[in-house]
């Protein structure tokens, strides 16, 4: 009865009407299924909210049902939701998005005067000031203004030109725009796009849907997961032989891996991009997330800059930055902007239009990029409440990681580098052969197994190792540091229990 | 010196040094060039924010900078932005959306009840209670029950799961988020996606993007702009001969073409998509903008129930809305909403996957979409006041739909069909032979070339017929019916000179 509708590809009257009960059956009659769907998005793998955070949900919705479980709550670890996980917002930029949203509330003596008038400049800057109003494509003018003159102060005077700067819905959303316009070919001529191994994985997501090819380079591990000359060689010579490489991408402050690149490491990849003829892209979405003592948060432009213009004329170069991290952590707004360097101006016009297909980011989204880029200064009413918040966020998570780290490097079997920056350790864990066996019987990778384990008997939610990428043989999670300090403390302690009983149970 | 740097592909260093003035061989060294980019996205073209709209932004430049022109100032009617032409805001949603963004504001007596409700509902289903938490991939599970409720008052009661809906950037994020799923193959295997012509050229775009093949279908302009069942037969028999036609995409109420379809039509196309197994895609944004008497809106999910279940429990079916359009007008929130009917299980599971890469639509827009679902209901505070801003709104697009059909058609060389809802007029212009001549010339399209010096010689920014596609020899263009009625009647009657001058002139 089913088939009988269609004249297209129509099976045997009978077979249908017998199978008629048969799901698959009935399934492959219908015009998309997983047989027929795009086979490079059935690639697409997205450990951040994979399986593990599924089954998370659905013990939350357990434990609302009164089930009996060996813990009381889920504690969701896996990923950096700044606020979901108790940081508060900045008040300024909340009271601009509500003067923005409603702006009725400009006759009110209830707001500081410069969160008004940073309100009233950005209703001036929208269609019939309205917020409701599309933007230019490429983002607000006077955002990307204020974009250029904060990236011109962070780099010491480096000029930018607010050309070059286009804002986006998220960095993830610049990220696959790039990723868009470099990938072609086919065959070997395919472009071979390099990233860092442990990565986050929207980059390989990206390119399974693109259909590119992913080129590894593993992270040095021993050395805090810094990048490697040699490793960076060794990959592009072995993906030279398979595909045509023209990208490199980084991610500093790294993510899932919390190291913070040296300015001679910046200074090696940009020579070796220069030399090799590589497209640079520079996740630097944790740029205010720098904690460890030594170290410094240096953008990838500011040293291009600083190598002198046969590199600064020449080197092609991509930065990304967001609201979501750093002390914002204002994830939901979808904010964020990408910044260009040495772009060939047709392909520029094309980004454009490609941007223009989707109208534009959404505008809340900017006006909160504009408040972080633009935020209170001293003389102003807000400056102090907001530099008091901004600093104790930030102190918050330098304390936190601090003590992820020192309390993970208490276990047995758990060795964990120190969380230089960004919101994640990644410690190595050592698993018994007895359960690795038993996860590959599973058809689980081993740390899957044992991070799924950890959610069942104690409610915490981590991300395995595998979903982000480790050498192999080595086993790992992603823990976010961002849980309040009291939970984060039973979490670890939690943690060091579990690792300790699963040791025993499989040793 | 530039080369040099670079191991891969190092021509003759003479020659680099002798033409590094040269601008042409300073981008073949770039990695990233029109030649080397991603063609997909070469190809894609997108009128709505084209060559004419960036020529508009750049004559508001030079009239701002005191350049003498025969007008004093640029009237936007190319694109459908509600706000930026002077349409107010609903006061009800922005309430909640500034009471969602400053949550101190729920302590004021300055808003009513009923926001101080909606706007605790939502930040309750938030992370931390807060916009800035990434929501679930598909949506928050609130607003996507509010949907789920609204849908089935819409239809007159015909159920709707909430697994079903997934919230989305804007219609054209989803739009592109199921082609995607949908577009796969190659050669004469490749996904075929019908779409009408004239279309909105996101659709276009988006199947430039993924590679697909674009079937074209041509409403009926006689007719109103119907679709003709014999008219989809043909495409779809044409389309057989060198693809794989998949999918079927309807705008109702139409953009470009403001024609609202009958219900016979839409169980027409059902019946054809069920007995051709086609996956149906209806773009529904203008739902809410039906003004012509004797017409009005037939979702195609409840036409779908109505034909029994032989169609409701087989024919595949996604519907998208908005919040950019109808009374609301909020494009800059970006925030919208799909429904799938009839979708494989399996496919669903991927298409969480694949929106969970890109985290989550901006909560702000998830928000506002919620208000739109869930908006004040009798014996509510904000009521009264939310009704009478919604009926001024639509009767004044009514107004205005009307006004621009008769203004038009008193132009000799000018026929519109009526603007039965949505927000546009396509008009068909007759154009003189020697203006068409003068056009290819040129190469460019004759309705460009008309558009283009319209809007040099009186400061209108409308779009050519050809951006949106049209029969071979015809020639229109696409008119908002958006301006403020006083600016609206200039525009029309600027419009009247102009064709009648440009007629003369051409003669």
């Amino acid at each position: 009865q089913l088939r009988a509708l269609s004249g297209v590809s129509e099976p045997p009257r009978g077979l249908v009407q017998e199978k008629m009960t048969d799901n698959a059956v009935f399934s492959q009659n219908k015009v998309l299924t997983i047989d027929t769907m795009n086979p490079n998005v059935k690639n697409v793998e997205y450990a951040v909210r994979g399986p593990i955070v599924q089954r998370a949900v659905q013990i939350e919705k357990e434990l609302r049902e009164g089930m009996k479980k060996p813990f009381t709550e889920v504690i969701k670890a896996n990923i950096g939701d700044a606020h979901a996980m108790g940081q508060q917002p900045i008040t300024f930029f909340r009271q601009v998005l509500a003067l923005c949203s409603y702006p009725e509330l400009l006759k009110d003596n209830m707001f500081p005067e410069d969160a008004k008038s940073r309100a009233r400049r950005i209703l001036q800057a929208c269609g019939g000031s309205s917020l409701g109003a599309y933007s230019a494509s490429q983002g607000i003018d006077c955002v990307r203004q204020d974009v250029a003159r904060y990236i011109e102060r962070r780099d010491g005077g480096v000029p930018c030109d607010p050309d070059n700067v286009y804002l986006t819905s998220g960095a993830s959303d610049g990220i696959v725009t790039m990723l868009k316009l470099l990938v072609c070919g086919e065959g070997a001529s395919k472009t071979g796009v390099m990233i860092s191994i442990p990565q986050y994985p929207l980059y390989s997501a990206a390119l399974a849907e693109l259909g590119a090819v992913q080129v590894n380079y593993y992270l040095n591990e021993e050395k805090c997961w810094s990048m490697d000359l040699s490793e960076l060689e060794r990959s592009l010579a072995e993906a030279r032989k398979h595909c045509n490489p023209k990208v490199l991408c980084i991610i500093n402050p790294g993510n899932p891996t919390g190291q913070v690149q040296s300015r001679q490491c910046i200074e090696d990849v940009i020579r070796f991009a220069a030399k090799e003829h590589l497209f640079l892209m520079a996740d630097e979405v944790y740029q205010d997330n720098v904690y460890a003592e030594g170290c410094q948060f240096h953008s990838f432009k500011k040293v291009l800059f600083e190598l002198g213009p046969q590199y600064s004329n020449t080197v092609e170069l991509v930065s990304f930055h967001s609201t979501s991290k750093c002390y914002m952590g204002e994830c939901g707004f979808r904010g964020g902007y990408m910044e260009v360097i040495n772009m060939d101006p047709e392909v520029k016009a094309q980004l454009i239009k490609l941007v223009s297909v989707r109208l534009c980011p959404a505008v809340p989204g900017q006006a909160l990029m504009d408040m972080v880029v633009n935020s209170p200064q001293p003389g102003e009413p807000s400056y102090t409440t907001f530099m008091k918040e901004r600093t104790a966020t930030l102190s918050l998570l330098a304390e936190k990681a601090k003590l992820t780290e020192e309390m993970l490097n208490t276990v047995p079997g758990i060795t964990c580098n120190p969380v230089q920056g960004a919101m994640y350790s990644f410690p190595n864990i050592s698993l018994p052969q007895k359960a690795i066996k038993e996860a590959k019987a599973l058809g689980q990778a081993p740390d899957m197994f044992y991070c799924m384990k950890m959610l069942e008997e104690t409610g915490i939610c981590l991300v395995p190792g595998s979903g982000f990428g480790q050498k192999d043989g080595t086993y790992h999670f992603r823990m976010t540091i961002l849980p309040p300090t009291d939970k984060l403390k039973l979490l670890l302690a939690k943690v060091k229990e579990f690792h300790q009983k699963f040791t025993r149970q499989y040793s």
